[in-house]
């Protein structure tokens, strides 16, 4: 079964998927607007925007004839969550690698 | 052609890819160390691996008959740049819309 997290991080290895986040962050925005910097076939457009909303991060809603997109934060902040926590062990690594030099270096000095 | 980003991200679809990289924040380690906790046959834990050094996330060393492997952190800080920059965005038209809100309160009350 794929994870919140494997299907966030497969939506958004596409440029065009993470164009319509970057867009839809600034709040939300109507298919055709979403579409129109896009320069390809609407359908091969809206294919893209069902693996972000298989994914969770883009949920929308149609009223009368326009279906209006919108980000859902939690699944982009478990992403951004998952990153920060690798990142946070890697830079205590790199503290205790530099503690460890500065006690070679007093003890060889 | 494949982008730094679609490539990291891609790498990172996959639970027992992250695990990789979760334990090798931690410091470098040999492809047996790495494979060890995982219940799959060498070959396809080969494949996992081939994934993220062909990412960039992932660099090893063959010295005699170990390969060790590390990590990259500049393709890790790409990603972590991209979602906190998406983070940034969203929370400032989070500030905006309640700075709206207040107004309207302020109008009608």
């Amino acid at each position: 079964m794929q994870s919140q997290l494997d299907s966030s991080f497969s939506a958004l290895s596409d440029p065009t998927r993470r164009a319509v986040i970057e867009r839809l962050v600034n709040g939300p925005a109507s298919v055709s607007d979403l579409a129109s910097p896009h320069d390809m076939a609407l359908p091969t457009f809206m294919r893209h925007l069902k693996v972000l909303e298989d994914s969770g991060l883009v949920r929308s809603v149609k009223k009368g004839r326009v279906r209006t997109c919108h980000i859902e934060a939690a699944p982009l902040m478990e992403l951004q969550g998952w990153l920060e926590w690798q990142r946070r062990v890697w830079d205590q690594r790199l503290d205790r690698l530099s503690t460890l030099a500065e006690k070679i270096n007093r003890n060889t000095s």
